[in-house]
């Protein structure tokens, strides 16, 4: 027998992902899939794709749920510290909400609002030193999707002194699963398709995330939903400091780490071709007019911007390989 | 060291499906990936979804490829009977192509054109039978895309005498990745998103193998490009011969295999949920208002309508479980 | 001043296409659009594409509604006979729903449900004798989107005695906006895109109404959902009669029809050619494998299959051309 | 008879719009479309969604294209200047390429290269001034589709003195008719579709256009490729130099313009919104957490961007209303 792991919040995108990728985990052991609303319908049922699978939603309860070695939580953001606060210690859990991820109560305040909980060992192994943080933790927060893709462009950038902090402009698009399961007229396929539209312009809570990562001070994030089920490209850009190259501190930065990939020069990421992997792909240049840094990430935002990021942690947090389960290879075309 | 595996054609989408595969498989070892156009090239610059698969395209010649326990031939059609004709028997080969598919010539005259090969084991092994058949040749044609949905919804039916063979009308729709990679302007995506487009209406090639694999005497097939990079879903009507239930012939046909799953009564197929998947979904019902019998089969056409299927036909033919390095979950949404 | 017109149900996507279409239409003058839940909010704040008509929606109420002389009820299904009850008679009404289509109670009860309204003339004037039945009446109940498309396609033929009536097979494709505006979660962007799904398998309310207006005696008719905001793509396939050429027929049926366009051989309609018109498309064959007809139509089901069609009746009931305000021509790519 | 008009480049995708534009115009007439490589071939035959509009493709020569009062090209960049120069100078012309924008040779070399043309008049009549200069001019050079949408939204904010001109920061994202009709493998459906794409960053052609009609020094801008056919998505955002408002700006700059419409406070444009129509929809606020000036604005790069925008040129030059012709509401969903 190996790891035994549930799922909290198993109806939703992530959980979803998170259900798919453990199918194929060698050492995790999926004994239950909770979904409040869904509890007594089979998996199926909710996720056609992953028909094959035997297995049915359980109730979201404490109970239910540490009845396990590992417990991944996949609810909306301000669900999960309430869960997690009743799990025994001996557990593992690993959020993939937000409740855990700041520091600061006041941003958690302006950006979230209601109780702010405890910053749990934030969970993304590319920072410096971050793996083995995690590693020893039992408590992790994983990141969110916005955040890991725009964090891994930039802080290498800011930590190696090649990118000043102060002037940081982002724009990113999002693939629509990014923004939930929940029937919302916005979401309609007759709105989305043939559209590109910003939304909290100027306002996303993912502003203080990334801010707290990569050390910048000054932040401008416009983000965009986009016509595709799935992925995420950020525009990252930043005034130099020096003359200094950003591939090279990119390259040095993730020289040994086993998903992300700076490609080589003269390929920019597009986010296809990271579609239900667990990679993400960086270039950077400078920009000929300007001189302002540009780096371009791209990633699935259900795979390494949630589910295939949770797994990569727990798996270290269980002594596993990080790349235990998860594949660098997009499903393309 | 395990089974050495070259596939030629590996450039095009079913090309790239194929290497993705293999790069999981734990029993395949991929020792050349061959590409006229793009020899030299790194296969990461042709399938940038491919990124972190360290692999160069090699020339597409039968000396190449024969370094090798088993060849997969993804080439356009008319162009892999003068390759296979080269290699030596020892090796084992699946081709995906048309060239050994056909048995009657003059159907092969009809609707390709050019020297008519042999056939060879037809590559599908969810016919009654077929599955030793695969498993003892050194030669095997896998199915086309069209094919392969079409008769696993449509051949038990026939089979079991409840459905007749004369009047079969099947309308299925197909995503772009099926028309393959070369650049033409019907294939732009500004011609094909937000449309609907039918085309080779009456004379699609793959009539004639699905006549041949299912016994249909009548056939009209009216093929559909739809809006989506993979994925068929075929509409399969037939006259009833009695009052059987064609889905307890689909339950019993299917009762062992592993890939074609009869959806639960109420679910319909549909393709999303078999992207990047081996499965074939299968539903079928009686139209209350012309008592015709309707079968609905959804596919990922790159997956179990090719690179998946020609996988699980090697997997056969190396006495290897038929799943080895396939997956029946499909990536969604 | 001009016909003044009002419209209710304006807020959605039929509603919103007639909107459009008023306010280019030089002899109807828009007075009033209503629309229960959304009343006292600004269209373009519902519509965005609508910015710059300066409108407010109203109650929907049949004392507002008849402030004019001509309304269109864009309601959902089994809404719109109350309101129209209640209309003077010397208001002309155009209902773009189901409730006054059906001559025969026991479709009406085995296909909607609800108290039977009595039928109205059918507003589709490319029908026999229809163009002027139209004009001569106060009250049309316009057609179904599906129908639109199935009908014109296949009445000739059967009229002209080339196709039996028994044993008609459709399957056809619709985009999104035809499944209307409410959130429901099948319908989110997540779950279209990339997607086909077929639905209502055998049982979509449309048949009668097909059968009706076409004479069919026997109907397999198949729906699916594909991802795309507009258009129906219908493959109509009929026993043929004799050796009539069906191409035949649909040309002389059509001579004179400035909206239904046969394409010229070899050409087969697609469904975004027919974005924001008011027209159909068409083409005729014959299957050579089956000798089935084959005949494909394509629309737009917010402009000949829903808004367009409400107002082409509209223009004939008031005595002016058929076109006015409505164009042939579709918007692409 | 109307004012005569001719189209050179009348087969590609703005050639189709333009087409579409002048039948619905009530004061050009149509005498001529040209199309060097389909000359001889029916118009619907390249632009199905034409259909029925009977006219035939001619060569693209300077004496077929001078029979006529107004000629519009639509070639591609570099190919405008040697047929202007051979027509007449009572033949009055509307430039939709990039051949007589850059007053800097030194721009054109770099972006562009080969011969640099004078420049024309720029077409953007809602630049202040312009408007009368286009209307007292026989040939205008109308803007580059990226350049208006992002013109558009700045060039009043550096006028204003309330943006400062050192370091705008840009990304659009822009559907594929942009990328024009030919066949070229990024372009194919099956890459594009579920995919975003930067492409030319830092490099793009339209820079010193933007600088040209701004005063902006410095730019940075990365242009998207994005799986929608029509519609650029531009997200500007520059230094404020004191606290004005930057929607007052915008409010006053637009005033009297009838395409350009600053959304309500809260509605950010998205570019469904403006399919098919010649509008642009703009909203601005600061950034709370940089302090950046954000503008959004959106357009149909067929229409404002490109066909639409060459005829409210060609309406002023004639004398006529800018709005002849042309409409404001888009076509959605």
């Amino acid at each position: 027998m190996g790891i035994r792991v549930s799922v909290a919040g198993a109806s939703g995108y992530a959980g979803g992902e998170l259900l798919r990728l453990l199918a194929g985990h060698p050492e995790f052991d999926l004994v239950a899939a909770t979904a409040h609303s869904q509890a007594g319908q089979r998996v199926d049922a909710i996720h056609p794709h992953l028909t094959g699978l035997d297995l049915t939603f359980a109730e979201t309860t404490p109970g239910r749920l540490a009845d396990a070695d590992l417990v991944f939580l996949a609810l909306p953001h301000g669900q999960s510290a309430a869960i997690a606060a009743q799990l025994p210690d001996g557990v593992r859990v690993v959020d993939l909400g937000a409740d855990h991820r700041l520091i600061d109560s006041g941003s958690w305040d302006r950006y979230y609002g209601g109780p702010h909980a405890d910053a749990w060992t934030y969970g993304l192994p590319e920072l410096p030193g971050q793996r083995e943080l995690i590693a020893g933790s039992a408590r992790v927060a994983s990141t969110g999707c916005y955040a890991a893709t725009i964090i891994l462009a930039l802080a290498p950038l800011i930590a190696a002194g090649v990118a000043q902090p102060a002037d940081v402009v982002v724009v990113a698009a999002s693939g629509t699963s990014g923004a939930g399961r929940a029937a919302k007229s916005h979401l309609l396929a007759s709105e989305v398709m043939g559209d590109l539209s910003p939304y909290k312009v100027g306002a996303h809570q993912h502003v203080p995330e990334i801010k707290q990562a990569t050390g910048a001070t000054g932040l401008s994030f416009t983000p965009v939903l986009a016509p595709i089920p799935r992925g995420i490209l950020a525009t990252v850009t930043a005034l130099p400091v020096d003359g200094a190259d950003p591939r090279a501190v990119l390259a040095e930065a993730y020289a040994d780490a086993p998903f992300v990939h700076l490609l080589p020069e003269g390929r920019w990421p597009h986010t296809a071709a990271t579609l239900g992997s667990n990679s993400c792909h960086l270039q950077a240049g400078v920009d000929v007019d300007s001189g302002r840094l540009i780096v371009v990430s791209a990633l699935d935002n259900l795979g390494k911007g949630a589910a295939g990021q949770a797994v990569q942690n727990a798996n270290l947090m269980f002594g596993l390989p990080e790349t235990t389960g998860l594949s660098s290879l997009g499903v393309a075309p």
